[in-house]
């Protein structure tokens, strides 16, 4: 995250393999491989000359699948601080790497990004208590 | 945090004890044990239908206080993100936990959570600074 | 960042060597030694009067220059909650610490603070953009 919030396009694709994917799952977007996210990030660049974004990440859910893959999660809200200093927020999200060893360091083969939304298990019970309401 | 977050209300009430107590100090309202954590939780439920919330968690400090038992304080921060992903934010928190190990694993026995407020520190300070230059 | 957002002076002082420097880079402006560290702070208590700050701190590199000291750097989302439970952000910092060995624990000898500001590489890629398209 520190590299991407630099714009640090070529070290943050370096902590993905080769083949890695990131999947904007919320809005089925998925751009595979290190050139392509490369190229997307390069491509994306203007939209940053109005504000320093930061990722700030909380909650890391580490699961080993084998002795060279990990599962991990994790939160992300992100911040927008423009020339003046004044801060905005884009969504939160939900994030899931799977992560496996190469060289003995760790690199992410998928990044899946979940938009953060209210829970169908809440929209339920809302609609639940106006029905007895009514 | 992640269980409560995803609204698992069952998850989240077993990370506390059978008897455990969530003191939201700063209304004056104690939740005492499991079950009324649930039915509580339960009855909360509609209220999320419009907002996802997140708990952004920092600066833990834990302190044994013997081998059964930890003090862990930290500081929350807490997003609500609509259908739209606009975020907007409850107020900041402080919370004192009390855990306990049960069978080999950590539970809590109480949370105590105080909304942030002005330090009366600092609120002396303006009124002899205004007396100063009055 | 506890003890500071506390308002304990003193204690967040105690954090620093004798000598410590804060520098608010963003703002050209140093402040060298605790007992200057201690001043400007009760001068400035007066100004946390309306709002609870907290620094929420992120992304922690910490490299070991020698035996004695680190170099440690971290992002800081800052918060002001008001009486009413209201929360308004400072700008987003980027924090270089020198952290030096004293008695066993940990010193700041120095604490360098950054706003963040849009990236002159974002700025250049706009730049090229704009032209491009015209």
């Amino acid at each position: 995250m520190r590299l991407l919030d630099a714009l640090d396009i070529e070290g943050y694709a370096a902590t993905f393999t080769e083949d890695g994917v990131t999947d904007h799952a919320h809005r089925g977007e998925k751009v595979e491989g290190r050139a392509a996210l490369i190229a997307g990030a390069n491509a994306a660049l203007p939209r940053y000359a109005g504000a320093a974004v930061r990722h700030w990440n909380d909650h890391y859910v580490i699961e080993e699948v084998d002795e060279n893959t990990l599962n991990v999660s994790y939160c992300s809200l992100v911040t927008r601080t423009d020339k003046a200093g004044n801060v905005t927020f884009e969504p939160t999200f939900f994030i899931e790497d799977v992560l496996v060893r190469v060289d003995g360091g760790l690199q992410a083969r998928s990044r899946t990004i979940h938009r953060d939304e209210p829970s169908p298990v809440a929209i339920a019970a809302a609609a639940a208590a106006r029905e007895g309401a009514a």
